[in-house]
This record gives structure tokens, sequence and C-alpha cells, in this order.
């Protein structure tokens, strides 16, 4: 048996998440059933390096499986994306010690969040970008996304539907950056809790309009109550950007 | 009765095109449903500057229409755009002339070709652009394309199924722009036959690929005849950019 560790980009508008469910369209599915074709009928289970929700995109996505099939790196690649849908594109995939995981060594994760900030809608962003026709402070949201850094319980800026218990992470960077009409914020850290990145991303468009100051972002992250945080931004905008191991 | 001159944008991935045919999907058959929803169950017609094939895409598709109602330029745009499926968008509306004709009026149109040239199919672009792995020679392409520009009889690069009579057109202008991984062509002038555009870029990509010369195109464009030149390029590139009047 060889371990191998995959790459991957995903377009998620046509998806019902990552995540293998009964009778959904997921990526996991979709990966998984190339794989077992590939195995002659034996079923290939792989591992993530953490889920993604209902129309988020990837740009790159690792995951781990297991196989007896001795393969080239260019070879799984070719093989992989022959039979994958045109949505779903493997760009790399190694050989990895046996004891390597996809989930459980991960150092940091990357998220991206982009916003179409003009007057008109594109069409052609509808599904990649969150259209947003009102003025940002980029300087305000950069301030208050300061204050969000460090290792802190982000319990007020997590899912309430969460069942994880230790709610401490740490994000060692947050930057955004407007170029035209699109403003990219990145989200650095050892992890994120669900939809964290989407509620930071939510509270950050309201300090840009103004309707929250940067002491209204520390008292939210302090009470640790989800109800003080806005609402979480859509998923269309997310991209899971990389995974660092 | 009032005249209105509308401009669209519109992605085609999803429709048949833009002509409207009995039993397909597409975004004439789209705007009209609205407008006749909006004029309460009476029939009204829209007229295109022309059509386009399935899979192309508008940034600026203009047509006109007839209308008894008396509405603003903001809120027509405002009240379609509530009705269209996203992917179609209008982006504005104005009183004209009885007289004008968005087809007969047409003064010059600007196609936009999209290649992504690059080792690496992005997801994200699967729809918008076409992905073409192999090196490109824009200059070798901008030279040939230098000999297009002007008034010929351009049935060598014509659909055969076309039925159009005079194939005489003029090029005003052909520019071939590379950013990053994008190469962008950018076609002007007073009309295109059916499939041209695509056939056009079919051509300068074996040019760019060293498999044809700058005269070899030229003596396509002699011969008159579709067989002599190479593969119409697909539709997914293909933006029908701007219409002037």
């Amino acid at each position: 048996m060889q371990r191998y560790k995959c790459s991957m980009m995903y377009d998620g508008t046509n998806y019902n998440g990552y995540q293998k469910q009964p009778d959904a369209n997921t990526i996991q599915s979709e990966v998984e059933r190339v794989l077992t074709v590939m195995h002659k009928g034996v079923s290939i289970s792989i591992t993530s390096s953490g889920r993604t929700d209902s129309g988020v995109h990837a740009i790159n996505q690792v995951f781990h499986f297991d196989s007896n099939l001795k393969i080239s790196s260019e070879g799984w690649v070719k093989a992989l994306n022959a039979q994958l849908p045109k949505d779903i594109r493997i760009t790399s995939c190694v050989e990895v010690e046996s004891s390597f995981h996809a989930r459980y060594d991960v150092k940091e994760k990357t998220y991206q969040y982009k916003i179409y900030n003009s007057k008109h809608e594109d069409v052609f962003l509808r599904n990649y970008s969150l259209y947003f026709p009102y003025e940002l402070d980029i300087d305000k949201m950069q301030s208050a996304a300061d204050v969000l850094k460090g290792t802190h319980d982000f319990t007020a800026f997590c899912s309430a539907r969460s069942e994880v218990e230790d709610k401490v992470r740490t994000i060692s960077g947050i930057s955004i950056i407007k170029t035209c009409n699109e403003i990219q914020f990145n989200f650095t850290g050892n992890g994120f809790l669900y939809n964290m990145v989407r509620i930071l991303v939510g509270t950050l468009l309201e300090v840009g309009q103004g309707k929250l100051s940067t002491t209204d972002v520390e008292n939210i992250l302090k009470s640790r109550d989800r109800r003080n945080a806005p609402k979480t931004a859509p998923a269309h905008g997310l991209y899971l950007y990389d995974v660092k191991y």
C-alpha cells in the first residue's frame, strides 16, 4: 500500500459541499467514485484537510488516500482528471509516508473571500464573488481585522451549530486588498471554526460601512456569543486558498 | 408607443444561444418572457444587434422593443433585472426615436476572444476562456492578423452553413494582448459572418504555433474556400464585447 497526497481545485457552485452525503452531489463522492473505478470496484476513501460548504470553492484543497496501484505522479493527475467532471481538477498527486494525514497534519490554512464592489452586477462573477454595491472603507476594515489577529476564543464568530468544544484558534494574518472593483480578504491561521471566515467577513463588511467600530468588534470577540456578531457572508465568495503541512 | 434601446450582459453557458427557438432556453426568450409579464400577457418582441451562438457570452449586447408603458430608464433596468435569471443583466434602457433599429443601424461591432494559455487548467475559467496549453507566438499572430484587416471577401472564414450572399466585410482592427496567462483577441468591424470570429481565432492559433505563416493566411483568404481554413475555435471563449451605432 502506498499513501498519496493530492492537491485539487474545484468550483463549488454545482456541489452540495465537499463532504460525502447520501443522495447528494459532493466533491468527495466524485473523487471517490473515480478512484473506485480505477481500482476495479474496490471502494477507495479519501481524507481531506477539512470540509467546505455548499457553494464554497477551492484553489488548493489537499487530500490523501491509499492505493496498491503503482502509478506515477503525472499518471494519477491525468487518469483522475480524465474521469472527473470539468469543475474538479487534480493539480498534483505525490507519494508520501504512510504516517501523513491530510487533516491532522495541517499547520496552516489560508482562506480567501472575494467581494465585487461595484454599482453594477457582473454576470460572470455571480457565483465567484459577493456582489456588494455599497462603499467600503478599507482602512477601517483593516484596523478591525488587526484586533482579530492572534490567539482568541472565536465562539462569537462560529456557527451556533458547531459541535467543536475548543473554540480557541490563532489567526496569523488578515490582509485586505482592493484592486479595481475587487476586494480580497485573505485569512491565514492554524484552523478555522464552522462558518468562521464567513462570519468574520460579514462583520468586517459592517465595519467597512461604518456600522460597527473596531471597539465594537473587540467587544463582540470578548462576548463569546454568536448572537452579537453580524450575519454570515454568503458561501459563493469563499475559497479554500491553501493548506500548509 | 415608445421605442427603448437596452444594453445587456449575459453568460451564455446555460443557453442555447441568443435566438428564440421552440422548446429551447435562449436569451431572447428569457427577456421576452419577462417583458410579456410586465405587459400583462401582451406578447412583446425584442430585436437585437444580431444573434450569438450557444455558449457565446455578451458584455454588451443591444436590443430594442416598443412599449406603451411609461417607465424611467432606471425603472426598466430594475424591473427587468428583478425577474430575469442572474446570468442575464440589463445594464441600461433608454428612450430612442421610433426609427432606431438595433440590427440595421449597427455601425461597428467588437468581439473579444479569450484564451487561457497555461500548462494547467483553471476550473473557474472552463466556460469563459479557451484552455490552450501550447506556446503561442504573439508577434506572429499579430502579423497574420494585420493581413486580415481591411475590406475583404471573408468566404474562407465563414461557416459553410451561412446563407448570407454578400460575404464582403471590413475589419477595422484586430489587437492581440497577452497579460499573465490570458490572451485576448479583439476584433472590430462593420459586421461579422457566421462563425467568422471563431474561424479567425482558430486560424491565428495555428499561426501562433508555427503551423501556418502569414502568407498561408493570405492565401486562405484569397481562396474564398472554407475548406482551406483551420477549424472553428470553441464558442465558450467568445464575447460580443460592444456594438456601436
